[in-house]
């Protein structure tokens, strides 16, 4: 055996938060791609559509009008997943076929009026009222709902159906399989190091830089150790925050900054409006307002299904399904890559 | 509150295999669909290609020339993810950088010499000479390595890149995380109520009939209560069987039997060659087969992504990547489905 390589050499690499293991093939890469290619993402929507639910001054499906707004506009999604006044299914229950009550709300919140932007694009006072607006929710539903998934799917690739810079909101009685994983292994760790997680892997990503895609005073962007999506990333605040209402005015501001960062490195890889599945995860909300949540940190990832080029993903099939999740380029490539893109976006670049 | 009914009103559902919860909301489906549609997948295979490596005497990438097959073939994947090989990353291991040394296999097989042939239309005796291969990979392979895991991935859609019939087979030296769940799951299961898990749930299932596909006498095809895909279904046999290689000659016969009936269910749905993901699981091997392994049950998963239509798929993006499993029907409505489509498959059909 010949001295390790972790960009020649397939390895199982660790994920804290999930307690689970990748495998890192990053030889992979030198297969040839005779697989399906996608359409690559719509380069010119129109800043106003008249057929387009989202839009001002709009009707909906449901026949309610869209005030016509100038900033962020936030509904109820007209065909939701959760619903407020479910029934309970009872308890049947043989311990093989137990079910249980599912209560909520999903909201729709529309980021600007202009359907031909996109976070990367708007402007940073534009994205500090998003962030406020996200903090507003969380803060509301939480006084009600366990968990509140705030979450954003980008681009058609995502099976996103709307051009128009969007994000939704499901609140739920349940704390979801996700955050359960990531509540129980958060705590274990703090337990056991009397520090939290989160925070640790922050400083130690900031000390080795070889993962960081973005930094700034507050935040940290990085493509985590255990990633599994080629350019996945994990964005969290370097000082210790439960949920994102708790960020500072300050720290608003840098967030906004990070996340135009990052997004135009995205958008700059392949030079596409870059597809993604992103999604806030903090402290559990209604009755665990009350509880001791220190093991806690607010991050966000980005799960961006992208590998080779604007048209061929990474297809999480078979092996990913049934077995394990596999990448074939090592995180510290992918953050290399991204981290050496222009900080210009290629749509407002001169010449 | 009014009295609940399961396709009306949203509910979570267990799944005592990988101890998580599923959404179901059925009334999701009176949503439209405005998202992305899928290219439908090729009916013109051409039978011999002689451009295409899996074909009977082709040449592959690394120069190797196949046999004049007229059965079943593999050989080793010239891309291969595991190797046998790898070195050791060592131990460095700060708690949050965890790496360890990976090994194993991976190799294709083809089902048969012709490539414009599925599972579903291929003559029963050429189907148990797959089956009769998949036991004799376990056994070898198995010797050596601890986790064995055979899977298809069949259909543009599904990331697959060749439309000549073949599975993969990889085998490590590690369990992955899906198995490693599933046998945690079914061990805890065992030690409190003194049976496998899976012998008791496929009873239940014989008896309830609703969620039933299709049945033999040693074998049981469901849409499982805590299906996440929208056609997803668990294959079992009736009696308690640890691996592949433990069913005899009469459950191999049922088997190729009954994957025809299921694999023509399929296809019948939406009048095409139905794309899936599909694998095999089983007691673990290598250091494993000394050991007791009577919490074990032999079974098959299949993961369809067709949603709606043979273009249209379920996305499992936002929601369910950063929060949960959700989906638009409930299993008995899948099932009901695919119980009710023709036995004659649309292509050999008359008139
Ligand atoms: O090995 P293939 O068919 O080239 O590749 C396919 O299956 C693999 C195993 O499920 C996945 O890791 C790949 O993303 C997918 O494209
Ligand atoms: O709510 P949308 O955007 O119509 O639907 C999309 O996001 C949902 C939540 O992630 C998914 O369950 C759907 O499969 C997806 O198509």
């Amino acid at each position: 055996f010949c001295t390790f390589r972790k960009c020649y050499h397939q390895h199982l690499r660790y994920n804290p938060l999930r307690d689970t293991w990748v495998l890192v093939s990053a030889h992979r890469m030198k297969r040839p791609w005779a697989g399906q290619v996608e359409k690559p993402p719509e380069e010119h929507t129109p800043r106003y559509d008249p057929r387009n639910p989202l839009c001002p001054g709009n009707t909906r499906a449901n026949g309610e009008v869209n005030s016509d707004y100038d900033s962020t506009f936030l509904f109820e999604n007209d065909f939701p997943a959760l619903q407020p006044d479910a029934p309970d299914p009872g308890s049947d229950q043989h311990p093989l076929f137990q079910s249980k009550v599912a209560r909520g709300v999903c909201k729709v919140m529309c980021f600007h009026p202009w359907s031909d932007v996109t976070l990367s694009l708007m402007k940073k006072q534009e994205v500090v009222k998003v962030i406020d607006k996200w903090a507003e929710l969380i803060e509301e539903l939480g006084t009600t709902y366990l968990w509140v998934q705030i979450f954003e799917n980008k681009g058609a690739m995502m099976g996103c159906s709307n051009p128009h810079p969007h994000c939704q909101v499901w609140a739920s009685n349940f704390l979801p399989n996700e955050p359960a994983l990531s509540d129980r292994c958060q705590r274990a760790y703090y337990q056991k190091h009397g520090e939290p997680l989160l925070l640790q892997y922050a400083k130690q990503e900031a000390e080795k830089k070889e993962r960081v895609v973005v930094e700034t005073s507050d935040w940290l962007a990085v493509v985590p150790y255990w990633a599994t999506w080629p350019y996945q990333t994990l964005l969290l605040p370097r000082r210790h925050v439960l949920r994102i209402n708790d960020l500072t005015t300050e720290e608003r501001e840098g967030l906004a900054d990070i996340m135009k960062q990052l997004l135009t490195k995205y958008d700059n890889l392949f030079e596409i409006s870059f597809p993604y599945s992103m999604g806030w995860h903090g402290a559990p909300t209604g009755p665990h307002l009350n509880k001791d949540n220190s093991h806690w940190q607010l991050h966000a990832h980005y799960y961006p299904p992208l590998l080779r080029s604007a048209t061929v993903k990474k297809f999480m099939v078979g092996y990913e399904m049934l077995a394990q999740d596999q990448r074939d380029l090592t995180p510290e490539q992918a953050a290399e890559k991204l981290r050496n893109l222009p900080e210009e976006h290629y749509k407002t670049r001169e010449n």
